[in-house]
């Protein structure tokens, strides 16, 4: 099953961000593999401001492992 | 819809600390995309100190992936 | 017992996000040793939306490690 | 704005540390614009053990890219 | 007393972890050096999952030191 | 005043860890100057487990920056 994320290569910072909030949302399926019970859980965090702001954490973390993957877009063209 | 961030670059720390609070708020964009809902939980956060330490946790990481993609502004001008 | 984790070495992202999440776990196993308390304790965080963030967090870490450790997979085939 | 933080530069570590404190401030006033409002949060988080924990995470991610910055001090004089 | 780490060196991944584990350990007995103290506190944790994530985080923040310090074991035999 | 930390090199991995630590405290100094409230609040989190892991978290943060300042010790004596 390792071909859902062949490479951390995006075109542009955009992208890559939103990589971030896919590796983000992943564990989450990973650990609560059961899509009832997450749509259930959905709005306990979706209108909650800490929450939110903890699933801001993960993605920052995120987009950090994937801006060094990509050297920062720094020769993006 | 990958233009919205085109580069990390930007001309000094203070620029670079303002993307970081763009970045960080992005998140919370995304996970909740109803602007009224949003608007709703703003008191929640803005007005609780541990909300707002949180936060700035969130823009810390991001502003650390700022920097890193602008070599620490170094030779900046 | 140095040979449960002989190499951060993975072939995919893929297989190194799964790396992360076993990572992740390896604490709980090490600080409750006990199976029958880890299996009570499942629900506490398997069906909780900000436990689920919180073990989001601890994968995101260990997967920029993982990442790190295989140079982001720049150069996998 | 951009010239509130014209340089990551600092000459000692203890002046590094300060930069980390003044960075993490920072995004609870672009936050929290209101400082009547922030006044009146002080003592929730400067009297709340917890809360002051959570500050130091924030400066301690602030200080180690302000400390990457400055290549660690390394050939401070 | 600078000499019950000599290095962060270690043979194996593995043993990288369990050393991250040593290193989260620390701190606690470092604050808390009443032993009867922490034994009473061991339960507050070992038997809720938020602590047992939260014990994760730190472990995996000290493991990403590690693995630097041996350069990901890229080299290990 | 920025004498008090004029430099972040340390003769071992010990040494290193007790500077993170003293970081970590530094915070709430600065944040808390009223020796009298923090000698109050010391019990809030000294006897409290998640109070105790928060604090953990932050001395790791510290500890990878002073590891990477002290290039991890690989040549220390």
């Amino acid at each position: 099953m390792s071909d859902w994320l062949p490479s951390l290569k995006t075109a542009t910072p955009a992208d890559g961000y939103e990589l971030a909030l896919k590796l983000s949302r992943l564990t989450v399926k990973f650990t609560q593999p059961d899509a009832a019970v997450r749509d259930r859980l959905r709005p306990d965090y979706a209108e909650d401001a800490d929450s939110l702001i903890a699933v801001s954490q993960v993605v920052a973390t995120h987009f950090a492992t994937v801006a060094a993957a990509n050297d920062y877009w720094r020769t993006a063209p």
